[in-house]
């Protein structure tokens, strides 16, 4: 199945590459889908027509405009997210841009820094959102919902360091689904990972795994390997970085920064390099030291029945039970996951041999054109026809355009048709239809404009 | 033709209520539609589970969250909107929700102090949009683009007062449509005017009208009746009041207020009072005053040009010239237009006599459930076998629901279809296939469940 329908995999896979950022790393959790760029390189520094002559026009730093191409390839995404979404029965919700800078505060942790704050102009303090999930969970509970599967799709607002290494930007999309509530454990966790896969699987861009982990089997290994509860926190986001450094680098880590005896390291090392499908559950279930702690029981159990409900949808071999996802934010409790590509998309491309395939940024089916002078009038009623016919039509704005220029302008654009009106033809009540690709031309008559032309559309 | 097919008149019109400013006026500039609503009180006002116990949960002054309802209404008129820039073959672009705060200062004249800034963290200055032009021109001067046809729709923020009398929102959802670049005379101009007769046609709130002027008009006018050139602009939005009070109110400001001698708001009341069609536009032609300015003769070309195209595309009716037509912002230089509605919204729900009709907010097609304990297993996957097709579906998140509990779902959720698993069907080898309205149940084979039910979806 061709992505999408319209792209060719090669122009999908290189366009998407575009809109992500460098690494590779599709970062999913919850369902909530990031798309962020490395920095687009802004060489086009003009002056404006102002009385400050030294001002650059750009956009402000770590932002970016998504021009028609981009906005293609960002629209076939979100289609697909909001369709998976509505497949799964979510309700839309929308929330400002801004919050009362209070109900942000003390969400965070260190990454409260990172909040844009509103300058104080007389009134409420407010800062722009810096997620999709604190606006939902202010939704609730200022509307007293207790229950609700909903999803979210909109720019949040980070004041990142932006560089090409990290390639991050200030302002990007997020995709949240979330199902909110009180319900029998893990039937919710489960689909959230259906949806999960169904977006990367529909995204086509190679395989994937979704590392699942949950927050009470850590804290109960951290505790059973002996670390003190004033460091879970230190320690915790050290073993997050164990997908981009090593585990020697990461004790050092531990041992030399935070202080930590080097036993306790060893011994948090034999379990956070762990990772596997339920048999590994089955195998930590077993584990006489994991087996005291109450919380990583708890923990465990959810976890067998996760992959229960996930062997039913038939995506388990997709997830991953691996000890080391920690996740920074604190407002994360039981199960976590996250979702990586095995194949960067990068490599993807370069297997596909990247074409230089064309993407329409109109959906203009029909171009109006003449080949003689003072056909203005002519032109108008025709495209009007069209228009109030619901086909995506276009003219040139001139009076007087040359045919080779009206031809060619199709050709640019991708217009399939052209509808050709001159003196020959008024005179004869017909226009001409002409495939812009073939070349071909027929005649037919100007009542059966319409008709005609909604036939032909549909035949391609 | 219902409008949206899905929604009833009576529902339609009462819902689009909510997203209007109470005034009822639809105000558009340039195809920029201006979805503002009333403040909704917010009466839920929460203690949250944090220490600070003072702490209301709300959104923002002048700011709301869309409810999934309202979310329904809000993607129905989107769609409504974008398919007509479609038609009329724009691209898209998006551009971030804030600028260089430089960009913004000295466009919008008085109206500068409702920009948001943000806080100075460090960096550049930044202020969020106050709409989508000026960024759209940043665009085109930084990308060297001489020519374009785009549109773009998003947030814009103003720092108004909002009152329930003035019903205006500091957050709100533009859409424009744009046609940048240099052109024969006034065909670009009477596309936007086709454009927004097709989105009022579209959007069925009943008779409207758009009203046309051109500022070279109004400069001439105000030249010829002999008001001194530095009062222009005080006069000029005086006069943009005439569609909210009388010429007497008007003439009284400009005498008392802002120092206009009797006799020449005399001259400019026999000017601003008159509208009408093409015929008004010949009558200017005429007029011995008006024909002596230079500028005024180009506008009046113009718009008899105009009224022309218009005719050939059957809209000249809807159009009125009114000389009363100002409009606030200083980068208006040529044609002006602006839409309003002949009845108000709220007439035309009350000719309706709103009914109660209910919006679905999900699109789930199929709820998946049973009538006997211990069947979860078999619930997942069943209903992963139609996620697999395409097909919407839901199920409640209990591993041992009631049936009644789950047939009140499906009916209360307005979802049409529910499949039945049960022991004997289990044993049966089938399922049952229940019209949720009806109430009949039908049994097929369980290997034929996706082909049936996408039979009976295509067939309601």
């Amino acid at each position: 199945m061709p992505p999408f329908g319209l792209l060719h995999m090669r122009a999908w896979v290189s366009l998407f590459n575009q809109l992500l950022r460098p690494s590779g790393l599709v970062c999913i959790r919850e369902v909530h889908f990031h798309s962020q760029v490395s920095e687009a390189v802004l060489t086009s520094q003009l002056k404006p027509h102002q009385e400050k002559s030294n001002f650059i026009i750009k956009t402000p730093k770590g932002t970016r405009d998504l021009s028609p191409q981009q906005m293609v390839v960002r629209e076939k995404i979100l289609d697909m997210v909001v369709g998976c979404f509505k497949r799964h029965g979510a309700k839309r919700l929308d929330t400002p841009a801004f919050e009362l800078k209070e109900m942000l505060t003390e969400k965070y942790g260190e990454d409260s820094g990172l909040i844009y704050d509103l300058k104080d102009q007389g009134g409420e303090l407010l800062s722009l959102r810096y997620d999709l999930t604190v606006p939902f969970a202010r939704y609730l509970a200022m509307n007293k919902v207790k229950k609700m599967k909903r999803y979210q799709v909109g720019k949040v607002w980070r004041r990142e360091s932006p560089t090409i290494v990290q390639g991050r930007y200030r302002e990007f999309c997020q995709c949240d689904f979330d199902i909110a509530g009180q319900f029998d454990p893990m039937i919710p966790d489960a689909e959230c990972l259906k949806i999960m896969c169904e977006i990367l699987s529909g995204l086509q861009l190679g395989d994937f795994l979704i590392k699942v982990n949950d927050r009470r089997i850590l804290d109960g290994l951290l505790a059973v390997c002996g670390v003190p509860e004033s460091k879970f926190h230190a320690i915790c986001s050290s073993i997050d970085k164990l997908d981009k450094i090593s585990w020697n680098d990461v004790r050092h880590e531990m041992v030399a920064k935070k202080g930590l005896a080097p036993e306790v390291a060893d011994r948090i090392g034999d379990y956070v390099q762990c990772h596997g499908g339920v048999s590994l559950v089955e195998e930590m279930f077993q584990d006489s030291r994991l087996s005291q702690n109450k919380q990583a029981l708890e923990g465990l159990g959810d976890l067998k029945l996760l992959f229960e409900y996930l062997t039913l949808f038939g995506i388990a071999e997709k997830i991953c039970f691996d000890l080391s996802l920690a996740r920074g934010l604190d407002y994360y409790t039981g199960v976590i996951y996250e979702a990586v590509l095995l194949q960067t998309p990068a490599q993807a491309e370069e297997s596909f041999n990247t074409s230089g395939q064309k993407i329409r940024t109109t959906e203009t089916q029909v171009f109006v054109a003449t080949p003689q002078k003072n056909f203005l009038h002519e032109r108008l009623k025709l495209i009007s026809e069209l228009w109030d016919a619901g086909i995506k039509a276009e003219l040139l704005y001139k009076n007087n355009p040359k045919l080779l220029t009206q031809l060619h302008y199709c050709e640019h654009m991708g217009i399939p048709l052209a509808v050709i009106i001159g003196e020959q033809e008024l005179k004869e009540g017909v226009i001409k239809l002409r495939s812009v690709a073939s070349r071909e031309e027929v005649a037919i008559k100007r009542e059966n404009l319409v008709a005609e032309i909604q036939k032909t559309l549909s035949e391609s």
